[in-house]
């Protein structure tokens, strides 16, 4: 364990809590838990690519006979529920905090009816995870993306109430169409208020035809995941550049998974394109305005250290203006557990791995590589504020139970009014307080006139345009300002 | 220009034979060339992205109307097809030689039935194109992928051959299977045998729905151009990996475009995948013997420096082993023009940023920098030996004319006998010669000896296993050592 003045702090490690796992062991298509003769733990598949292999096994109806090493997915140990195991497995690595998230795909699967609903249990099961381990365990919470609209703001007035929750987890899907879709702005917006960083996670990789014939058979998991989660990440983010959706939401920070996919390596290329890109050429007016990749990259992106290399880890910081300050080392756990006949208790490859490349890319004991272990995510996460938003209001707010939302109305509210190119000290958000929302959805009649005019510019420019998210702020209306109550 | 001791080498520029152009203006789907009634230029239409748009405007038949920002693919201007062209490109940036190839989709489309004879008469057109700027341009060369095996055998006895080239320009899809496919490896052998690199570039991309709906209409072509490319070529070069081709074929030597796609940034990643997965776990019996994905970089792999910025630039070179000696100069020429209204005849930014990267990383006027801008391509690439094979027996060669195919079938044919892991210098092929194929298809009765046991070896270990190969040496018999002149 390192010294108090030295945190190490793993953001990016997944969890289960029970009634995550039952609501996968009930389910017949993927995500699901499913439990076979042949092995000692149930296997959790998840991937498209396993999907073929499963339906084999069931339609044999001879699951004894399968090795587990041909068994689809992995098997889902104590590591994957345990709180216990989750604080061995930190104190065998000497991490002092983790930021626990549901792992991948979350909710996505979920009916829009429950999602909200299923969203505030998973939330309050990782509130009660992080207070039984007081001190040593934060989390990203999970949003309804399938819930109504409504429902998905909602839920952010109550994450944002709990008292150790630091962000949110999201995969690439957003509403279903992708995080370049204008209707997810003001749910970024909502987030970007609240100061509730983003970490984005892929699950969906690519489509399964581009591993090719052989894969399924004969490369395991190596290409989805080494390959299709990377390029998902990087694939999401561009998107959501070439929409312009960082500069409409300039307070939105984002912490990427595995080092940004491959983003770092890619962003001189994605660079280069767009310079040669008539869609982008800024017009015949004139000269084009657009934040270059690398000025998002070094103003609103943090980069997990999940990269398994020092050549990966160098261009990380690279990308990142050359200064440590947006790595953010992590773990992956309970993914990635010692091959083989490996021991489970002690330490991990896929953990040393990372950590052996912070100390190469940075030197042993620097201030540097101790930044990157811990001491960004201290300060990016708060991690020793009582009170997440800064206020100082809102003790014992987490105490809530079911049923008792008097405070989960509680929001900030105050759109981002910041440009994305001043400093990262000027751009934090001064926020205030909206009037509690207590039986009904009471909202405030403020309509941040600041937004209003930025996205009316940016309907003229042709960026953040069209339907959807006009129609949602209509639909919405002043309620904007405000979320109501699950 | 540089002065005659530090060469500046463009290994990554493209050209258009007369032949191929009218090839592709008689096609009706993509790839091909069609005027449009609104722009001087006609239009080359490549990516499945572009279909879309193509369709809209032959339907509507009102293609006078739209400008040429609009219409789908990109504009066929001299730097496509013009000797004098290129030569005046060379000279505005310094560019002392040029190892032009044939840019994406090459011969993928023809037909099974042509492919050889269209083959045949790009890689004469290339010759020419050489011949006519004497110790300016070399060229890799295009196999008739499609056609039947023997063709495709013959077509290496074919360029071989032939006093400009010095390699082949290789796609993602081998024999429609991609590069992983065990059918690839007699050619893969072949051309190792004959010392003849393969240059790997992409053209598929990603199947389109990755890039989310708003893609077409709103971000050009910077998302299949700046992500579906290099994830391309590392979905590619991952599966050879993965199938052990390069331990299969140990004198493969590889040039990646676009700085190895993405692969310096997710080699770790690569690494930890395998190392964590049970296909690839070396069995019960042992001690896993498979190289590293670092190990083949370092061996095989040779990347070009077309990555846009100093951060990939590094990245790469890190990933090569920390030595620049694996990186090699290339412009993309004549992609990425300069943009809006700038001048095509000056200094092209897609040029000038890659050659930024270099001075950058390495330092203005290195030794390090001249090696990357040029000095390792002349030695990786032979570009002043006059006779490429080394035996010092084929002047004229080049000048033969259409059915003078006395000297096509001299072909190196010693398939590669050294290890992977034996160090650079020392696994040279030994190359020797075989008689003269004329009238018929004469070959030698010699089986290597050493490739039937690495062959019957892979077998028994079940990694390049199963019926393609097989079948194809079986069918080959001992024409294995020669190749039948087309």
């Amino acid at each position: 364990m390192s010294s108090s003045k030295s945190k190490v702090v793993d953001v990016h490690t997944h969890m289960y809590p029970p009634a995550y796992v039952e609501l996968l062991e009930s389910r017949k298509t993927i995500p699901l838990i499913r439990r076979f003769a042949g092995a000692d733990d149930p296997r959790y598949v998840i991937l498209p690519a396993e999907v073929e292999a499963l339906e084999k096994i069931i339609a044999s109806g001879d699951d004894a006979s399968s090795s587990a090493a041909h068994l689809p997915g992995r098997p889902v140990t104590s590591h994957f529920s345990s709180i216990e195991q989750k604080l061995h497995f930190m104190d065998t690595h000497g991490i002092d905090i983790s930021v626990i998230s549901l792992a991948n795909p979350w909710l996505d699967f979920v009916a829009s009816a429950d999602a909200g609903e299923t969203a505030k249990t998973v939330s309050q099961d990782f509130s009660r995870m992080c207070e039984a381990a007081e001190g040593r365990l934060y989390f990203f919470a999970t949003l309804p993306l399938t819930a109504p609209p409504e429902t998905l703001l909602a839920s952010i007035g109550h994450i944002r109430s709990l008292r150790y929750c630091r962000g949110v987890i999201l995969g690439t899907t957003g509403l279903g169409n992708g995080l370049d879709d204008p209707a997810l702005v003001p749910i970024l917006h909502a987030l970007a208020a609240n100061r509730l960083p983003i970490f984005l996670h892929p699950h969906y990789g690519l489509p399964s035809e581009v591993w090719g014939p052989r894969a399924t058979e004969e490369y395991g998991h190596v290409l989805p995941l080494a390959l299709g989660f990377p390029m998902e990440t990087t694939i999401a983010v561009a998107r959501m550049y070439l929409a312009g959706v960082f500069d409409a939401v300039p307070d939105l920070r984002m912490l990427l998974a595995h080092s940004g996919g491959t983003l770092p390596f890619l962003a001189g290329r994605i660079e280069s394109c767009v310079a040669h890109d008539a869609h982008f050429d800024g017009g015949s007016s004139g000269t084009p305005t657009r934040r270059t990749i690398w000025q998002v990259l070094r103003e609103q992106i943090y980069l997990d250290a999940v990269i398994y290399s020092e050549v990966g880890l160098r261009a990380a910081i690279d990308a990142s203006g050359g200064t440590p300050d947006r790595l953010l080392f992590g773990t992956d756990h309970p993914f990635f557990p010692p091959p083989r006949d490996g021991d489970a208790q002690g330490l991990w490859e896929s953990v040393t791995w990372n950590a052996a490349a912070v100390k190469g890319a940075l030197g042993e004991g620097s201030a540097a590589a101790a930044k990157v272990m811990g001491g960004n995510a201290v300060e990016v996460l708060r991690l020793y504020e009582e009170d997440r938003s800064g206020a100082g209001e809102e003790d014992g707010v987490v105490e809530e139970e079911e049923g008792d939302s008097d405070r989960e109305g509680e929001v900030e509210t105050v759109v981002a009014t910041t440009k994305g190119d001043k400093k990262e000290e000027e751009s934090k958000v001064e926020a205030k307080k909206v009037e509690e929302a207590k039986e009904e959805q009471k909202v405030t009649e403020e309509k941040p006139e600041k937004e209003e005019e930025e996205g009316k510019k940016g309907r003229e420019e042709g960026r953040i345009e069209g339907g959807p998210v006009w129609s949602v702020l209509d639909m919405l209306g002043t309620q904007l300002g405000g979320f109501p109550s699950i």
